[in-house]
């Protein structure tokens, strides 16, 4: 008998795709992904909680929010929303994950929301990465176990700035024959294949007796308000979703990049293909880019697979066969 | 000869109408006021910089900033709303006026903008008026002449929280008969009417020797976050332009009204009433109330001229005859 195997699925909306400062038209760059219902943010900017609830995935699951940088276009919202969860009825604590100095940030902006119904447990991530699991209390911290490892690298930009990969695991398929082979009662399928390990009737049985080879899970990967540093292709390489700022679509404006630190389209196109990713999204716009599309060229003639992001743009990530 | 007047006048926009969260389709409320090209602003919420993009009268005019209180929907918005004008090229001074412990709240706040081309003046007001008048740098304080006198008053709210009055002085018309049996010579008219004391050929002329009786000028009163204190009607009498809260719009939920120190709309069209205001703009509404409209009959059954605002909703208040 084979068991049934349930396809996961990740789902990331691009709530923003503006840099700087909020336009009529444009929220800032920020991205939201739904993994089994808990959601994991990435920046906050002014506006970021109504482009969230025009999205409708709520507030309540918001178990962790990464912030790449200090600069208010990806901060200025998050004490907002972080009032807006106490709101949604939320008493789970919140991991906020950021580069040093950020604990300051935090709490600066939380002067105007210094009581709120839930914990905030902040990480000053320099390098380390964090592995979570779902408990009753959403996604947390574990050190064994993990469905979600975030990793963090620092970049260049004119403050200390975070990129983000996030992978999620994969658990490997059940093996019917191994089961078999390995003499394991078929009541204790579901349970092993579940990840326990299980003494029974005398014996003790893992996991590994009812499951097949490792498989490759889903890698997302976020990076803004940088420099094309050469670490970057590595971080992110693989990824099937790599969001990419490209603050200058024109390449006359390179020399503009270089001074803000910040990057073309054509050189996030470079990291792209260097780093052997399935899809690039693009994001973090100048507000003087109204119409970042007349630019989709110059990056699609060194990666294909180019997507010019929009606000609430949405992809649904499922596991490779 | 009669001397030429130019009729000036006040435009006064609300940005937003809505309390509590910034909504998709309601920004929070905020309200811009333009005399003769300097701007006033009052509360700065999360997107109120942006309701001020679309409504296009610039930013770098900006010289008073009134906020009411320090919750975040009043607030969050005033970093980045201070790094926008920056960025706009401003280098004169603006100022802030606010409640008591209003600077920590700033000083907050601006963790992530904390270098600005600009001087920040703030006055905890308690309940001293401030006089300005418009100079080289825009609207500054002044002991003498001024054209803005901006009162407040200390209301009940669940954290300290200031109601606004602006009053626009009118300056006297000139006076061609006083003017002549005064035997003011004729080319001193002008430089008197605006307000000089001009010594010429061994006399001392004053603007009082040309000038009328005096003449009402423009009040502008705004009210939100509180509970209808009996020193309201005082405050806002003889208004222009009353901008009051009405979180609620069903009489069935004055007991919410009580709880949160709000009002309802029956509630501040009697402040309109006993205040004898010319025009009631009803705002901040509740994101539960979704159709304000629907509960206007509570209030016009008792002040009629009651308008229920909404995002952007700009009135042109000119001196009366």
């Amino acid at each position: 008998m084979n068991q049934k195997e349930v396809i996961l699925v990740v789902d990331v909306a691009l709530l923003g795709c503006g840099g700087s400062m909020p336009m009529p038209n444009r929220f800032l760059s920020s991205l939201l992904i739904n993994y089994k219902g808990r959601k994991i943010l990435i920046d906050c900017g002014e506006g970021t909680q109504v482009s969230m609830r025009i999205l409708g995935w709520g507030f309540k699951s918001i178990d962790i929010i990464l912030i790449t940088h200090s600069h208010g276009d990806h901060t200025v919202g998050l004490p907002g929303l972080l009032a807006t969860i106490g709101n949604s009825g939320r008493t789970n604590p919140i991991t906020i994950i950021g580069p040093k100095g950020i604990s300051d940030i935090i709490k600066g902006l939380r002067v105007i929301a210094p009581y709120l119904p839930y914990d905030i447990n902040i990480i000053e991530a320099e390098s380390k990465a964090c592995d979570f699991k779902i408990t009753s209390e959403g996604l947390k911290i574990t050190e064994k176990n993990h469905e979600i490892s975030i990793s963090n690298l620092e970049l260049e930009h004119s403050s200390a700035c975070l990129g983000y990969s996030l992978y999620i695991n994969r658990k490997p398929k059940f093996d019917v024959e191994k089961a078999t082979s390995n003499l394991v009662p078929k009541i204790l399928w579901s349970r092993l294949q579940r990840g326990e390990v299980i003494s029974f009737e005398g014996n003790k049985y893992e996991p590994e007796m009812v499951l097949g080879d490792e498989r490759s899970g889903i890698k997302i990967s976020y990076i803004t308000d940088t420099r094309p540093i050469v670490a970057i292709p590595e971080f992110i390489f693989g990824s099937d979703l790599f969001i990419c700022e490209g603050t200058y679509g024109d390449d006359n404006d390179l020399e503009k990049a270089k001074i803000n630190k910040h990057m073309t389209f054509t050189e996030a196109a470079e990291l792209a293909k260097a780093g052997n990713v399935k899809e690039l999204i693009l994001t973090h716009f100048s507000p003087a880019m109204l119409e970042p599309g007349k630019f989709l060229d110059s990056a699609v003639n060194i990666f294909e697979n180019t997507v010019i992001g929009s606000d609430r743009l949405v992809k649904t990530l499922v596991y490779n066969k």
